[in-house]
């Protein structure tokens, strides 16, 4: 579909879906075509615009140039005259936006009702809640307006209304998406996420959002060691106790969810996640939640219109906490951070259910803050704990859709991403660019040979087959195990078939450190030309060697009858 | 001298000073003895005691097993069953305890006389301030007791009493030496600290300190990017009115100081930096001072014996701040550290006065918090902002001593001491265990060679010249520049001189990654026997070289008539 379609079509479902709540903004449709028009004349000029042909929706405290910003209180808006970085990044990829969305106000809730602007209703089940914050940027994905939606996300905003929709919700690692242009809600534990009716979309969306930001002090870039991919990879997974808050439903969902992951050889234990779920309740209950005093306090203590009165009430009792106490929680918080550390070491990843039920609209009109507070049981604490998590459906419970959350350290973002798409049966979505290296390997580096263990140890990522420029030779040395040794050889070389295995800087530091005698690392020229880093032998030491090059491979040297 | 002579000696000369302020607790010279004895008999059976026969004393907030710790109040004492991590890992070493030192109570001080056990009087200079709030410790190596002390830091109290008593203070990078056993100060800027007469032997005792522990969860190990040495190095010194707060007399040492190092070879730059000395204000005028509540608040409510006024002052008015200030404090010191890293991109270091002047005991008793927080000017930003700072003696001002701190970013303590090195004369220190990795270069790479940058630029340490056994040719190849090519060649090799250069995994891959063909890396063997990292050329490419083995090195080859 070209762009102009797509808008087009967008306009059509926005009229069918008749959901005025959704939307805090919508942009009129004709300049979202004439963007569309842009877009079009940029690709025929030969841009690269990897979001070309895409639209979305993005949540009411997220700045878009041009547009309001209410974060969900219409005395609170301001019309600002830069987008949002991570807005910004999307439209420089040709994506284009369709409106600002509706949310919990000053993205303080998960039920999706907290707004003057309407309680936003379930996509399929309009008696029951959206969930939120991110509630209109969640329903426009999940009723097929918006190809992807931004959120954010504190407690859960980006993952439990995914959970709800039966949706995805990427929550990358704080600060690896820049906050610039973004309302707070608590400034140290916010995270611009995107929502999308399939990973592989979110993930392309979220990749572009990613780096640095000079204007955003929080903000992260990918640390020199990050990990690429699983080593195992291992799973850690509740207990029946870590399950108790879930329906009987539910936790059969989450149990057969689990034995797909088995099934695609992942291995799982049980843990007692008794010191995440009790994090969690730093959020709110503790005098962290004075942030939110800090970022709109003052404009709330100004009673002004349109407040939503339990949002108010939460963010002004926090006023009179008094800062030691905010010190102390800080304190806990560190024990909790190093109690999480310790309680995953070895493990790639923590699987949850993402949220522990679907409310319906009336039932958070009865009891506002329980409700909200039982909807984060299982999210509350990511932020907090400084993790990564992506939120997808896993199959169904209770008549409607269930999540899982796949919860990783910080910047194993990757980690996360690969097992939700075991779990969804998507492939393996292409890496973050997070600044890795190639190397080429021949031998018992390969997959399935004894070494193997030392790249996937190292959160090397597979990244396909490669072949050699004819110049190579291959031995096979005496060693234990058996390897090859390749020298280079341009006239008696041929081209050898190795794999290319993706790490970071660090990680390659650490293997070229244990690398034994008679290898070395060095370019190789692949076919085609392109010099990548590879494995060479010395070449006294492969004197000593039989030639095999004739099999062109390791492999076929090995299956020789 | 021996640790039996050691002791006898540290204790004649406690006898001699006639200094019992300095003490809270000094053990019995018996007990110690025992200990010495225990020492000698680990030596004799061969133990590794890198600390044997040197004595330490300890900052009373610090714990030692048996020993009570005081804080510098009474009443708050206990008695500790364990050693604090950093006292263990240098008894561990052979390192001996002399006793518990005086200090500003609860370590709230940069002046040494708030403490019921009596205003800690300088060393040389009586009728004027030690310098705090590591009072005690300082004196005790000022008078020459003591080989080394601890001291603890948060706003500058391992710094402050250095630079008045023309000693060395250490204050290393938040978290690197644990504060398992420490009594906050202010939890998240509190660091333990060595204060020695000479640069050498304080690192010594700190690298000894440093590394992670489970049991605090705000410790942290070096990162895989840590950098062994400065680039340039380029040193960013204050411009006239960040002097301003100096004596005439104490910018002319100032100034003398950087002509000092300007001649050891040291780029120097002014810059504004009105930045950090905002910063520093953060400590104690806006909220984050709540930590201090948060730590011994509820104590202090209770109008203990023996609390001082000034300091109950201080903490107890924290009691009131509101959480939703320390929030936004947070925010602004983000800010703030953003800014600082701006400033000091491109620099090694920061060169400051550590302190403002040397008040007398009867200045501070007139006006305690003025003249306080005017020592504070250029130490309290420095944990705040996540900085490490090396404060060593330069010279006089004033009629005593005068100090500079070299202040690096976080993890960049190597490159703190190799400029203090630079400023003291010494040599530069061996590298902190911080996991480096060590390369041989043979050509471009080596020192004065137009690719060495390449390896400073990434933090590499030179780490010797080195000969590798006698096993390989060496080819002239024909490159711009002009390259060597190394060959293990068994045959018909030689013995080869190049140089080792230490740096971190990650400075090692990102290395690897931008090296060209026809170079590879991989295990060299040096003389004696060591495998060592190090180039190597491959065979094909060589052949197309001239063989100039015979030369044994490079430098040989290049000097060649």
């Amino acid at each position: 579909m070209s762009p102009t379609e797509r808008v087009r079509a967008a306009y059509r479902t926005i009229a069918e879906a008749d959901r005025p709540e959704v939307w805090i903004t919508l942009r009129e449709e004709q300049d979202v075509l004439l963007e569309a028009k842009a877009v079009e004349h940029r690709l025929a000029e030969g841009a690269d615009l990897p979001l070309a042909g895409l639209v979305f929706a993005v949540k009411d405290n997220i700045d878009v140039a041009g547009l309001p910003t209410t974060a969900g209180c219409p005395s609170f808006a301001y019309t600002p005259s830069a987008s949002a970085t991570a807005v910004r990044r999307l439209v420089d990829a040709g994506a284009l936006v369709l409106g600002k969305t509706n949310l919990d106000q000053f993205a303080t809730g998960l039920v999706g009702t907290r707004s003057p602007y309407g309680a936003v209703r379930h996509a399929q089940q309009p008696g029951k809640i959206s969930g939120g914050s991110s509630s209109g940027s969640a329903v426009a994905v999940a009723l097929g307006i918006a190809d992807f939606a931004l959120g954010t996300d504190t407690a859960g905003s980006g993952r439990v209304p995914a959970a709800l929709h039966g949706i995805v919700g990427l929550k990358p690692t704080l600060g690896l998406v820049p906050n610039t242009g973004v309302v707070p809600a608590a400034r140290s534990y916010d995270c611009v996420t995107v929502f999308a009716r399939e990973l592989p979309l979110a993930h392309r969306a979220l990749a572009i959002m990613t780096g640095p930001d000079s204007a955003d002090p929080t903000s992260r870039d990918w640390p020199p060691a990050t990990r690429f991919a699983a080593a195992g990879p291992r799973l850690a997974i509740p207990d029946d106790a870590g399950l108790a808050p879930l329906s009987q439903e539910g936790t059969a969902a989450f149990h057969a969810a689990v034995a797909r992951l088995r099934d695609t050889g992942v291995t799982v234990e049980r843990i007692d996640v008794t010191p995440f779920l009790d994090a969690a309740t730093l959020l709110y209950d503790g005098a962290l939640v004075a942030e939110r005093y800090a970022a709109v306090g003052e404009f709330l203590a100004g009673e002004p219109e349109g407040a939503d009165p339990t949002v108010a009430g939460i963010v002004l009792a926090a006023g009179d906490l008094p800062a030691h106490r905010f010190a102390a929680d800080l304190e806990r918080l560190d024990a909790y951070r190093a109690e999480a550390a310790a309680l995953l070491a070895g493990f790639d990843a923590l699987l949850l259910p993402t949220t522990t039920g679907h409310p319906t609209i009336a039932e958070v009109e009865a009891d506002p803050v329980a409700v909200n507070s039982r909807l984060g049981t299982y999210t509350n604490f990511v932020n907090l704990l400084d993790l990564a998590a992506a939120a997808v459906p896993a199959g169904t419970a209770d008549g409607g859709p269930f999540g899982v959350s796949v919860i990783t350290r910080a910047f194993d973002d990757q980690v996360a991403l690969d097992i939700a798409a075991a779990l969804t049966g998507d492939e393996p979505p292409a890496p973050y660019p997070t600044g890795g290296v190639d190397l080429v390997v021949f031998g018992a580096h390969l997959r399935g040979q004894p070494l193997n263990h030392q790249l996937t140890g190292l959160g090397a990522r597979f990244s396909g087959v490669v072949r050699t420029a004819p110049e190579y030779r291959m031995v096979a040395l005496p060693t234990t195990p058996p390897k090859p040794g390749v020298v280079r050889d341009t006239a008696a070389g041929a081209s050898l078939t190795g794999e290319r295995w993706t790490l970071s800087p660090a990680a390659l530091g650490t293997f070229l450190a244990g690398l034994p005698a008679p290898m070395s690392l060095g370019p190789v020229t692949v076919d085609g030309g392109e010099q990548v880093l590879g494995f060479h032998c010395d070449p006294d030491t492969a004197r000593g060697g039989t030639d095999i090059t004739r099999y062109g491979s390791w492999s076929a040297y090995l299956a020789r009858s």
